[in-house]
């Protein structure tokens, strides 16, 4: 077997564990998963498991760390765009939500599990959620001086607002339900921009 | 000893160990802290604790439903005052911030604890829940009647937008920290009122 083939058979099984792992620690919890019943539903031996992870910990700290650069990873390049402030908000928005209705296993692990994380690791993670709050707040603080958005609340706040909305939707959001992703984006982003009142544009 | 007093001594010792609890709880985990925990924590023997309370489940169930029922209790009495809908949107979210502030141990069982509530418990709690969540659907309906409101986003996304920002407070507020729990509540309620363009009213 050549061994481009090897390392991607050797990516596909870690991705195929990361993701039995998910529905598992998203179902049941975390600490009420064993590894032996990770091994279970792959039908690997319990000891095999170890050839690609060392312990559950890790597992939960591959499964965050995936989330949090999937969420930074589009926004990087949009932000980086020549587009006004508030279509950057937008964008910023909408691949937020995106990502974390492409996979509610992985977003359920990522909100609900992280505070199980070893110090070590909640370490990168945090650094990593630094980077992208501060994107966020750029993009306000860009807003502001540009004149697209209003100086007199600030952009701490109105970051923590806008986490928080699109945050929230992991606790409701259901793929059978009347609401698409591009849809709440839409509508979240109108509400943060114009308000509540009406006839604001008209 | 009279009645009276009795009670309430009984009602005191009730809240301490209630106290003590959300403290654990919010500092180890519900699962992590045991019966033996709290007890050590008040001095009492372990087996003295059933005198109050059942299980570590029903002390989980009593810390919830007291903080759903401080949500309601304020919110319900604002709600038949004869005020405008965007006022009352405002007392919504101030009072929300409020008693989400005022303790956070308590805040952090009510987020972080709530699944493992047995099912029996959880039914009672969604019930206050769904409560809670038509009063502000209703404020919000009333007012895309009376015209204070837009009427081009549905009344359920911007009760999720709201809940979403208001709950998520819990993530990040300290009492420490540069904003009061009532400055918070005016900039979210004048962010979703008047949304983040500047010179709206001007």
């Amino acid at each position: 077997m050549k061994r481009g083939k090897k390392v991607r058979r050797y990516k596909d099984r870690l991705r195929e564990i990361l993701d039995v792992a998910a529905k598992l620690f998203s179902k049941k919890g975390f600490e009420a998963t064993s590894i032996q019943d990770i091994s279970d539903k792959l039908g690997l031996e319990k000891g095999a498991i170890y050839y690609w992870v060392k312990s559950k910990d890790e597992i939960l700290y591959h499964l965050i760390d995936k989330e949090s650069k999937l969420f930074l990873r589009t926004v990087n390049s949009l932000m980086r765009k020549d587009i006004q402030p508030d279509e950057k908000l937008k964008l910023f928005i909408g691949n937020h939500i995106n990502v974390l209705t492409s996979n509610l296993d992985r977003a359920a692990v990522f909100f609900n599990e992280y505070r199980a994380l070893p110090k070590k690791w909640k370490k990168k993670i945090l650094k990593l959620r630094k980077n992208y709050e501060a994107i966020l707040r750029n993009v306000i603080e860009e807003g502001q001086k540009s004149g697209a958005i209003r100086k007199d609340i600030s952009p701490k706040i109105i970051a923590l607002a806008i986490f928080g909305m699109v945050n929230w939707v992991f606790h409701w959001f259901s793929p059978q339900k009347e609401f698409s992703p591009q849809e709440i984006a839409r509508m979240f982003s109108q509400m943060i921009m114009e308000g509540l009142r009406p006839n604001r544009n008209s």
